[in-house]
């Protein structure tokens, strides 16, 4: 089951970036993201309690499989959402002090969060051989991005990597938080809990749509600019959330970030036969560098 | 003892490479390579010879220290400095098909031909570990020299591919047989092993000098376009050489390859200071890599 998972994760995080670059081949993208996401989210409700009416169809409603909740367990599924609504919104604003390809580059500073709040705030043990693996693991997928102008990266002025960092933060102690609620109550019924988490998700989507796009989706329309791509998108980014959800509740958030890591580097392998990429000595480097992580990650398990 | 050796060596290596850097800057260095390399042989006998005459005066002469030895002895003494000789030919037909940085990129090679031959020929054991930390050195090393232009070496030719390669097995075997020399007999002194083992490189040297330099020496004289610099440099290949002898003698192979990769990267930090060079992102990731290694290497070591 989690490998299972894990590998799905994987397939569409990487399908996932292959239809960007598709669309942007396409030509440039001009649907508003807000929109889009708030669809996501709506797609991955409306999935959640498809399966859960399967499962009261075969099982009868049962204690862990009701969608009715108490305050005290749904209040703290907003707080992922609520996370990346502010870690999307600084997004617009880190463009001021970093380009595009660097900011793929800072983004790399999430393994390293992931790991320490993953550490601090699930009190989760890693061995010492893990947290080498995990530093490599940064490393590799940063050495594998690398470009001639990625040097540009050191010369980020220190209010963009304070807003790197705090991005980074932002979007580890959402996936820390999702981890804790998801594994809460393990014998609670998966499909409630990605339910209620998918609410507030709407909520907060419905919310970025009124800060960010409001004039543009008045004016040209909620759908603007929606073509069979961005269609396949969103099935896309719908499948790996609920991907994401069973990675979070039977595995955990070191799972998530290999499995993303790796699509990272998959992608670009493929990118080779559809588009005629080329990769570089920096890609060979890194990649040697995070299968050598994944190796360590796996060997350097603590004994139970 | 080791310890010392170790920084030593460190030490050493990494004033070489500022030396060399700092005699390019100077100008463009026109000394003769190979009788440079002669005169480092002949100091390094000189001062076995000097440091044995001492041991001579406070222990007298014994069965490990006398110099005279036998055929069966000293038969293997010629093969380091064999193989030398040839790797060093090849590297003048090599720049055919790699140009230098790519040259560079590619000697690091010899990390992995240097593990291999020590597993394969000394049939030392290196745990897993220790063999994931040996590629990551590996990897690290030539991420921290990337620079815009190394993905040229992806485009090298088949045969410089594997002039590449012979000549990284030829190193290895270098490597590996003076440790195997100077373990053969531990009792045996260090300074009669390194007597014989520099009287054949001085014997090579000459060779390479009648190969390479004959008209040069013989139309411009032995010592053409020697400086201050030049003698620094001899004087300091001659410390390093000794280092590296006891290096394999007291510890091994693959204490030396890491040594030499550290001096690699301070190298780069103390040309910051010295030249005001610029350190690039890779070279960031690359110290990341390497100091990983040098972790793992230690973590790794197999229960005795």
């Amino acid at each position: 089951n989690r490998t299972i998972v894990t590998f799905a994760l994987t397939f569409l995080t990487s399908s996932q970036a292959i239809l960007i670059v598709w669309s942007k081949r396409a030509g440039k993208y001009e649907y508003s993201v807000t929109t889009a996401n708030f669809l996501v989210e709506t797609l991955k409700c409306f999935l959640s309690l498809a399966a859960l009416a399967r499962t009261w169809k075969n099982e009868g409603v049962t204690e862990d499989n009701r969608l009715s909740t108490t305050i005290n367990e749904v209040s703290v599924y907003p707080i992922p959402a609520a996370l990346y609504l502010v870690k999307n919104l600084l997004q617009y604003y880190i463009f001021a002090y970093v380009d595009a390809p660097g900011y793929q580059i800072l983004k790399n500073l999430n393994i390293i969060s992931t790991g320490v709040l993953y550490r601090m705030i699930l009190k989760r043990k890693l061995s010492e051989i893990q947290w080498a693996a995990f530093i490599l693991l940064c490393a590799g997928c940063t050495t594998a991005q690398l470009n001639p102008s990625s040097d540009h990266v050191l010369q980020t002025p220190f209010q963009g990597w304070m807003m790197a960092i705090v991005m980074a933060l932002l979007s580890g102690f959402a996936g820390v938080y999702t981890e804790a609620i998801m594994k809460k109550r393990p014998s609670r019924n998966i499909n409630v809990q990605n339910f209620w988490l998918y609410v507030f998700g709407m909520a907060f989507n419905a919310v970025a749509i009124l800060i960010q796009d409001f004039d543009a989706v008045m004016n040209k329309g909620f759908f603007h600019g929606y073509s069979f791509v961005t269609v396949l998108m969103i099935l896309n980014h719908a499948l790996s959330g609920l991907a994401v959800s069973m990675v979070m509740k039977y595995a955990d958030n070191i799972v998530k970030v290999y499995s993303t890591s790796v699509a990272m580097l998959l992608t670009a392998v493929v990118a080779v036969f559809l588009f005629g990429f080329h990769l570089s000595l920096a890609f060979f480097l890194g990649t040697t560098v995070v299968s050598v992580s994944v190796y360590l990650h796996s060997a350097g398990k603590p004994p139970r």
